[in-house]
């Protein structure tokens, strides 16, 4: 079998996890890596062709990419650059700006179908395999309100929105924020209450924060505070650490969440349906299904599809490396 | 929008679970039941149409259903109704025949392709939904292997099968069989050992049986305990209750189960994915999946589509009454 080529688009932390997620699933290889920045990636990869973004002829001359993952971010590079690359191919992202995430769908639907090409989008843990579960759980228990939480282990989830938030209030040198699920909640929609939660109601918030010399503490736990959005609606706690503390304790990419949802059959016999994933690296959870969706896309392209889908529009099997034969036998 | 008119096909406790999940489906309703004991039926359902299975003209005609819920058992009924329908309809079944899915998808295929039908089998929680999360681990977090777990509450769930093999036994008048999961092989699981199990490693069989009068309780303890392949692997317990204490304190359907896997995502960090159902009712739950799935097997149909699937071959909006827009907008 020939393999899937595929080209890296935008290299940060989901990038990397894509380049790591590779080597994993031997049916891809990797084409390349493009970036807008290709000396700083270079300096980092050494036995990879790296190449400017900008250069479309070039990549498509030798690395002849199936498919790109785009893994740019998604406030500012995917509205941009989704647009840009389905015009020459297939593409997968991850797109994770929920409210937008109609907006998205029809710029990419209509470049898509303009170029004759497949266009996988929002897809990852969540947006992605959370929104599989919510739409599933609704549809077998029907009518059922379905829930997430995130951060329900011991150390929380690390939130990089508002990690990113922290870091832009002056006196902050550096920070990081964990998410914690508020226990309560997740046994309240367990017991089949269905509560209209506020924001506040169902997580917490841990900030650490690294300061500037001289920096003003109260003042800035005071900004933390009353951030609207962010922090304001909910119970915010905020520790000031040391650089090093800050590198050692609190390092890496964790990540878990959970999809509940209670309802109930019949005549009031309760059903309760829970999804819960729990991810070492978040940008490595969220490449490794990038790249399942990319041997989906490519499948789809091959079938002569075009346009714009999610995870909700593609059945298992396309995900799948094993063969029709082999999930009969041992997977049903 | 005209509803889908469902017929259900053999009515024991799956049939009165989808009429029961046909009433919280707005999308449909209810073309008539079939039964080979339509007198039987009759009695229990006095304001629904009910026919004989035998008499096809008499249903087609006034039923005149867009698809056939096959709800008769796995073992002696859908092998043999299963084909003999799908040539009329499109159909929808349960069979749960882990080992024997394949010969079945096999038939069911050849003969929806003649006929130009489609016809979705196996699905229901197990086969169905966990069959779905099996393969979804496994595509998702790079060949994961699966584990399923059954009974982690404190009742255990009840496993018909294992019942109906204790009823089997002379001196039994009646008995149920509640399954638990070992709590500590799902903790081994979790923990990343792919360990390599045998059945009686992840389950424990708890029995409650009613004696016929004079009938010997060594004897019938030693026979359940040596049974091959229901007891025999097992740490197995059995307990003598009277009638009215099966009847009251070990009643219903309740089943329980989870689909866990553990893996890594690039150098070594962890990846933990876990699907969880409670149903207070196993034939409605099931029944529900069902229904679910005839939504899905009508919009094929009515695509042109032929032959057999599986829940693996279903793209999530199949299953789902959300429009595009609905989906996009608040369950990605
Ligand atoms: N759906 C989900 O479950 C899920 C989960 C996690 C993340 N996401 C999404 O994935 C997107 C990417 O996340 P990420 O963590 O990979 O973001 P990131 O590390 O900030 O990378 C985003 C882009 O910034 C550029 N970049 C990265 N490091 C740089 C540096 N040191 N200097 C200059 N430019 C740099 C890269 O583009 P160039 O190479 O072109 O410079 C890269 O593609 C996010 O927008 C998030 O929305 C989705
Ligand atoms: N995939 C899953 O997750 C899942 C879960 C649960 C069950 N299942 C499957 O669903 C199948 C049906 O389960 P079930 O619990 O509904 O079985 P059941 O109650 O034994 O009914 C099976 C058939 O037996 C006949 N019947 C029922 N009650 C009868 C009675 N009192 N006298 C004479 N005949 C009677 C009915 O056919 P007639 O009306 O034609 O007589 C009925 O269709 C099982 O084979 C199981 O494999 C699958």
């Amino acid at each position: 079998m020939e393999k899937i080529r595929v080209m890296i688009v935008g290299y940060g932390n989901v990038g990397r996890g894509v380049l790591a997620s590779l080597r994993n699933n031997p049916d891809f290889e990797l084409a390349g890596v493009v970036s807008r920045s290709p000396e700083r990636v270079k300096r980092e990869l050494s036995d990879v062709p790296v190449m400017d973004v900008k250069d479309i002829e070039g990549w498509k001359r030798e690395l002849r990419p199936d498919v790109a993952i785009l893994c740019g971010g998604s406030k500012d590079d995917l509205p941009k650059q989704g647009p840009e690359f389905v015009r020459h191919l297939t593409t997968v992202d991850s797109f994770d700006n929920h409210s937008r995430i109609p907006e998205y769908f029809a710029t990419m639907d209509r470049a898509a179908q303009e170029a004759g090409h497949v266009s996988v989008i929002s897809t990852g843990w969540d947006p992605g395999i959370f929104s599989l579960e919510r739409t599933l759980a609704n549809a077998f228990v029907p009518g059922v309100r379905a829930y997430g939480f995130y951060g329900l282990g011991p150390k929380g989830g690390l939130s990089m929105g508002h990690s990113d938030a922290l870091r832009t209030i002056p006196g902050v040198k550096d920070a990081r924020q964990f998410t914690h699920a508020v226990p309560e909640a997740i046994e309240r929609v367990r017991r089949g209450e269905n509560p209209a939660f506020e924001p506040g109601d169902m997580h917490t918030r841990e900030c650490f924060v690294v300061l500037e010399e001289g920096a003003d503490k109260e003042a800035i736990t005071k900004t933390i505070l009353e951030m609207p959005g962010y922090f304001a609606p909910y119970k915010t706690t905020v520790n000031f650490i040391s650089q090093e503390e800050l590198n050692t304790k609190y390092k890496g990419f964790p990540h878990d969440g959970l999809v509940v949802a209670a309802g109930s059959t019949g005549k009031g016999n309760p059903a309760l349906v829970e999804y819960r994933c729990q991810w070492g690296s978040n940008p490595e959870a969220t490449a490794n299904v990038l790249v399942a969706h990319a041997r989906a896309a490519v499948r789809l392209a091959r079938e002569g599809r075009k346009g714009a889908f999610t995870i909700l529009d593609i059945p298992a099997t396309y995900f799948s490396t094993l063969s029709r034969e082999e999930l009969l036998k041992h997977w049903m």
